[in-house]
């Protein structure tokens, strides 16, 4: 008899930097106290801009400085290495949140490793991640012939798999990157990363 | 010889929970690494509303149910009973922060017993602190005779002084409540105290 974990559920933008250092904790966190860790990729353009009427973080006043110097400080305490500039526009994250629903769908034990790819891709190595050549690039070297994929990214496959995941989370009461649930409580922000761990700890209170 | 010890400023709003939940702590983390702990009181309807542009935040979607959870669940973990709901409005914060700078200026050694006790009264006992005769009484039981409190409350003393205050923290970059210095270096967040916790404890990375 087997009892199934309980489950962390972490939603990422593929664009937002606190996202990707979120990405790079969340596992060890929830493998740390025995819960399964399930990512899932959402937009903060739609959520942030479109259903809650805000600017994007870069362009706030005050904030938007703000964040550069926090992202900074994160990465030079955790020895990361951005390969590219937190103050640069962002590249449209529409193909790679439909190929990451499309790989969940259909590789679902592929989809951490792809994920993971993609992130540091964009995050490591600055490249861009729009590039459908790209994405497919990743695909054939992480799980096979990519036909069947690149197609359902310039079809409508991935369109209608990626507006039903954004949905969801929007249901879900998700809005911003890093977000999680575990087993349904909701914490918000890369800074929750302690709180959580005590949550799973303990169970909650 | 007597050598200064750095200083760790520590930003709220009266009206801020954040800025509550991070007064209870704030000192003893500064007084924990040897540090001192300067208050400042701020206005979010000035940096959040006017200067950012922002929505106040229990009127974002999703984002504001989303904190109501967040601040009873940090309550719960700290075993603190707030005195209001923090779904309703708010009261005007603006005699609390003229008080609080005429206190700042001319009864330096008060200040922090003021504000805390302004602070309870908000959200312990859920009164109402734009009211001149709360503000007076606490004066009084704390201070001393009140007649010059009061007349710079009315007056054009604590309205200069408070603006004063508000210009200079949006000078340094202060945007929300909690916000914090520690020697120039910016945090935001009541999330931010265990970070904060470590800055202070290796001088920084």
């Amino acid at each position: 008899m087997t009892q199934s974990r309980p489950m962390l559920d972490f939603y990422f933008d593929f664009i937002s930097p606190f996202g990707y250092l979120a990405s790079l904790e969340v596992d060890g966190v929830a493998t740390r106290h025995g819960w399964e860790c399930r990512w899932n990729s959402m937009l903060v353009g739609v959520s942030v801009l479109k259903v809650m009427g805000m600017k994007a973080l870069p362009e706030i006043p005050l904030k938007g400085a703000y964040l550069q110097r926090e992202i900074a400080r994160h990465c030079r305490r955790h020895g990361i290495s951005l390969g590219r500039s937190t103050s640069a526009a962002p590249v449209n994250p529409v193909p790679a949140g439909r190929a990451f629903h499309w790989i969940a769908k259909n590789y679902t034990a592929e989809l951490k490793p792809f994920a993971r790819a993609i992130l540091d891709a964009y995050w490591l190595e600055g490249k861009d991640i729009s590039q459908i050549s790209l994405l497919v690039e990743h695909f054939v070297r992480l799980i096979g012939d990519g036909p069947a994929f690149a197609a359902a990214l310039t079809g409508g496959e991935g369109d209608v798999l990626l507006r039903k995941a954004v949905a969801n989370s929007l249901d879900r009461g998700v809005f911003g990157s890093p977000f999680f649930l575990a087993a349904g409580e909701p914490f918000f922000g890369l800074d929750k990363m302690g709180q959580i761990d005590e949550w799973l700890g303990c169970g909650g209170w």
